[in-house]
Parts: C-alpha cells; structure tokens; sequence
C-alpha cells in the first residue's frame, strides 16, 4: 500500500487543521506505514532541569501516529484518538529536540492502531514507548471521540 | 491514612514546582486517596472546533494524580510518570472547563496506581478515562522517568 | 437504556459461545451499565504460592466487560477485545475467588468502553484495575480482532 | 549487557517456577534484550472458530517478556507484572502456533519494560500487540504484585 500523501502534502495538511501548533513538530522521514517526526523543543515543552514535559512526550506521540494514519488513509478522512497506553523510561536530555519513529501495525476500515518510539535526537535509548488507536470514521459523519 | 498536604500546601507546592503551568489548573475538592481538579480551558488547549486536545486531557489526567499522591506522600517525596493508558471516548464540549475526579488504588512504596474520569463542567458523561501508574524513588535519588 | 439481557439469558449466552470456560465464572449481579462478576479460583488458575495467575486475572477483566456489553446490546450482536490495559497491584489471597465490579463508560455505535476492579472474596482492596474497549462491528460482518 | 541466564538455562528455570504450563511455551530464540517465543497451541487454548483466545495471548505474551527479564537479571531474582497494554489487532490464523518476538526497553534497578508482537506461525501481519513492565523487587523481599 503506498503513500496517499507524501511529506510535502502531509506538512500542508498539518499546518491547515493544527495551526495551534504550527512549527512545534518537523518530519524528518516518510515512508509507507513508517514515519520519523520531531518535537522541535522550545521553553514551552520544559519541566524545571529542562527535562521535557510529560504532555510535550504525549503530543508528539499523538502526532507522529496521527500523521502517518493520514499519510495512507488521505485527507478526505478523519481519524480520531481512541486509546494510547504510553510508558515513560527514562528523562529526555536537556537541550535535545526528541525524535519520534512511528510505526503502523493495523490500518483497517475502523481501527489503526501504531505505536512509536521516542529519543532524545543523538541518543539510541527510548525515552519513552507509546501505542495508540485512532477511529477512522466515515468520512462524512461526526466523531465520537476526540483528537 | 491520612492528608500529607492540605489542599493549600498542595497549591502552593504545585505552584512551585510547576511554574510553567501556574493557574491552569484549580484543586475543587482534596480527601485521602479522592481529589478533584479543574483545567481551567484556555485557547491554547483547544483543537479546531472548540474542543480540547487530547494532549491537555493528559496534562490533566496526570497532574490530577501526581497531585493525588503528593497529597498522601508530602512535599518531600519525588513521583515520576512511568505508565499512562488513556481512553478519549467523547468528544468535549466547547467553552467549559475540563473536571478530573481522580482516586488512588494503590499506595506501595515504590509503586502508586490511581484512575481519573473526565468530564466537560456540567455534564456527567465522561469524555475519557486515564489510570496512571508513578514511580516514588528514595527521596535523595535521581529518578530515571519522566514526568 | 435498559437491558437487551437479564441475568439468566446472559448466563445462558456465555455458556453457549464460551464452552471452554463453562462453569469458571459466575455472575453475582447485573444492572443496566453495571456487573459483578467471579472467577470460581480452581487449581489451573494458580501459580506456585495459591496466587491467582495473571492470565486468569486478565481472563476475568475480559469476560466481566463483554458480558456488560453484550447485556446492553444484545445476543444478535458481535463485541470483540480491540484493547485491554490493565495494573497489577497487590497478589490476590490464596484459596479465594476473585471478585470483578464492572461498569460501562462508554457505549457507542462501533466502540464500547468499559472498566473493572478485581478483588479477592472478601477484601475491599483491588489486586487489580483494568480498562478495555470492544469493537461491536455490524452482526453480519467479519470481525478484525480477537476476543 | 549480557545474558545472564542462555536458552537451556531459562527453560530449566520457566520449567521450575511454573510446572502448570510446562510444555505450552517454547523458545525460538534467545539474545541480549531480545527473545523469540512459541505458543504450542492446543484445544484449551481456542475459542469458537478455532482461534486463539484472549487470555491464551496475554499469556504468551506476558511469559515472553518475564522469560527475557529473568534471562537478563538471573534466576535469583524476582520479577512481577505490573502492568500490560495489548492490543488485539487480527484474528490468530486456525491451527498455527502463536510466535511471539520481545524486546527490552529498559533494564532499571526498579523497573523494566519491555514489548512484544505476536504472529501466526508463518505470517508476517501481527495479531496483536503488548507492552509490559515488571517490578523486579530485591530478591528477598516479598512482592506485591502479581504475576
């Protein structure tokens, strides 16, 4: 199955319906059901030691599986969070962007489900591992859930 | 068992700790092992449409918690995230804040487990669940999560 | 919404579709959105120490929730486990049956969500929590995941 | 980091502390941080439709990821479940064993984590998903977890 949107239309799409976080997140790769995204980490994403914060982790989490469900599945759709079950390992070094390697293991009619692996960029040791479901409902229907 | 902080100290050790976040969150009601917060919704939590995003329902989730056992712990223990499962089930309604009745299952020494239920103000169904696992090291360790 | 199965007809459905378990577990009680329901703790459920398996405490979480569901729903529909997250926090007492308080949290055209704490007989303290969610694809279809 | 327990090594010990289900698991493969898992399906581990169950997953894959645990840290060491996420994604083909590929995240002194897809003998489409982490008590003293 091959790329309904490449990185220059996933980019795009991002922008239009997230402008809240326009520039927070770059995608370093693409590939079908594979992606590699980025927390471009500013004083925003910091907990006191300049650790990154819980929440930045889930977002770019979030993000990275997101984009690559859109990646396959095309604009036309919604794709909306149903569960992510998220295991925080170690603390991200100070003054790194994070690095995200998403991956999709399910992209049925209803159900994808992928998970990820987060980095401190330079570093081989997973800061933190995530897994999550998104619903793909039909297109022109309202979504249950929320994203 | 009972209160290590009352709901007073346990604003004023969230204030100190968590600069960043300082006024986003409200502390409603504060018991042994039972509490409820507020966020206090913001442009900057909501998604296109007016409903909160999924990363500040964590932000909630989490905080909600970790502040539970700092109430029970006290000011000198540390508490690290180490595991979060969300289920996002509704979608929030616009314009009012996000409610997290939380409770904790567990208190070990090492190991403290709690769940949260959030709801949109004024409405009883709830918009997602999160159980949230944290890690409580030595006092004068250096912890190897993230929070 | 009320029941589409009283107690009677929803033990008399499980015992149909799961013969393989037939007799293992008991339903204590049931109302709309709510269950309580028991493992009968036999030898095969156990570890060395008396201790229930984890295998048996995560079959009992299962079969606690999609009996819920199938009580609100009905024997014409399908509901199958697309997602379980669940803690251990204490070792259950040895030589009693383990004790399931279930409740739905979410009920939805194509998702359902569900919780549930174990405890052993007779203690007010959880061994376990777990959260699940169901798939209820269209009763003529195929279903994707596994229950 | 090496193995501190080979593959014959962990047999013998699985044999030892869980003589219910000697036979039903089979190793593949063994390596630092890495294992590869065989459920030997039998009758009791079906449901209707001749697919494996549920809780016939969850065990195979919370077997996989303590045999890797205890391959790591040795047989005098303790490791108890605390908690699982899994994700049932595909229907386990009839008839065929149940593989299991683990890895460890982390390795701490109080905490490892580690995941796991399962795959039909003979198919590359995962069936399903877990994470797992274990608390690994100091060796004397007693958990309060399970297992």
């Amino acid at each position: 199955m091959g790329l309904a949107l490449d990185r220059e239309a996933l980019i795009a799409y991002l922008d239009e319906v997230f402008p809240q976080v326009r520039g927070e997140f770059g995608i370093d790769a693409l590939a079908p059901m594979e992606i590699t995204m980025r927390l471009k980490v500013r004083e925003a994403h910091l907990r006191p030691g300049g650790t990154v914060s819980g929440p930045s982790m889930f977002a770019l989490a979030d993000v990275t599986v997101y984009a690559l469900v859109l990646s396959m599945v095309g604009r036309e759709a919604l794709a909306v969070t149903t569960n992510c079950s998220i295991d925080f390992m170690r603390k991200p070094e100070a003054g790194r962007d994070l690095v995200a390697t998403g991956r999709l293991l399910k992209l049925g009619r209803v159900l994808a489900v992928g998970d990820v692996l987060l980095h401190s960029d330079g570093s081989d040791k997973p800061v933190a591992r995530a897994s999550l479901t998104y619903s793909i409902p039909p297109a022109a229907s309202q979504s249950s859930g929320a994203g």
